[in-house]
């Protein structure tokens, strides 16, 4: 073998190297979600498909429940109001954010979301990424109200 | 060139293009925290290194105080309680939950604590792994009650 050959099969040989151990890595950081997905939401409260991890129940200890969520592209609630209002955490993804009478906002992976109560909006995934998200939700007052799906036309609006 | 230097060439170059690509996705992992690291805690709360980021504060619209806590390998808190109790989600390394009169148990990962009201606690990471939290404490019925820290002797307890 001459020289230029070795040095070309050197070359090759640390990049397949450096590449099975950042698939390994890679792989590793997708498989390890931090909360399961959960089970598929069937009722008629969601459009599109969206699943549900009850992570933490309500109950005498404390009043809250906590989900994680996850939005498939294009997926959302209906239209809804919590008697006690919503804290939303977005762990991945873009997720879209909208109270009645204000516009559509965008909400990213760290950033938070404060629902106030009895205020009707919806949320969900944004049209081209999945959403996840951990809902933070008071049971104290009574369980959410559930409203109008989110027509397609509300939910391309441009704002 | 002949036959077998293009085909190294060639697999070299895909090596390197693959690479590349796979890089440039394995970093963007590395580098995006959900919830930034926020700053280093330093009242006499806490044992050890730990950092806070709040992410949401307690107001008129939501009493609960929702924050990221990041303990150093062997950080913990003060013993203290909570008037309203509190939720942990646990969202990355190996941390320790410990009841008073109760053995102290591993939080993992995905895992959920909810510490009762009034009853003093303590929580921090393990010896040998950084642990992350999301707190979810109510504001309603007043502020955390801090109490004595967790000694040596405490915190490496066996049970």
């Amino acid at each position: 073998m001459n020289f230029k050959n070795f040095a070309l099969l050197f070359l090759l040989g640390i990049s397949v190297v450096s590449c099975s151990q950042e698939t390994h890595s890679e792989n590793t950081q997708n498989k390890e979600l931090i909360f399961a997905k959960g089970e598929k939401i069937t009722n008629s409260n969601f459009t599109g498909d969206v699943y549900l991890n009850n992570l933490v129940e309500a109950d005498s200890l404390n009043q809250n429940a906590v989900g994680s969520v996850t939005f498939a592209p294009g997926a959302r609630t209906r239209w809804h109001s919590h008697p006690a209002g919503q804290i939303i955490l977005a762990l991945d993804g873009v997720g879209y954010y909208q109270e009645e009478g204000k516009e559509k906002v965008m909400i990213r992976k760290g950033e938070t979301v404060k629902c106030p109560a009895d205020i009707p909006h919806w949320h969900g995934a944004s049209a081209d990424s999945a959403f996840v998200q951990i809902a933070i939700t008071g049971r104290e007052k009574g369980e959410t109200r559930w409203l109008e799906p989110v027509t397609d036309a509300e939910y391309t609006r441009s704002n």
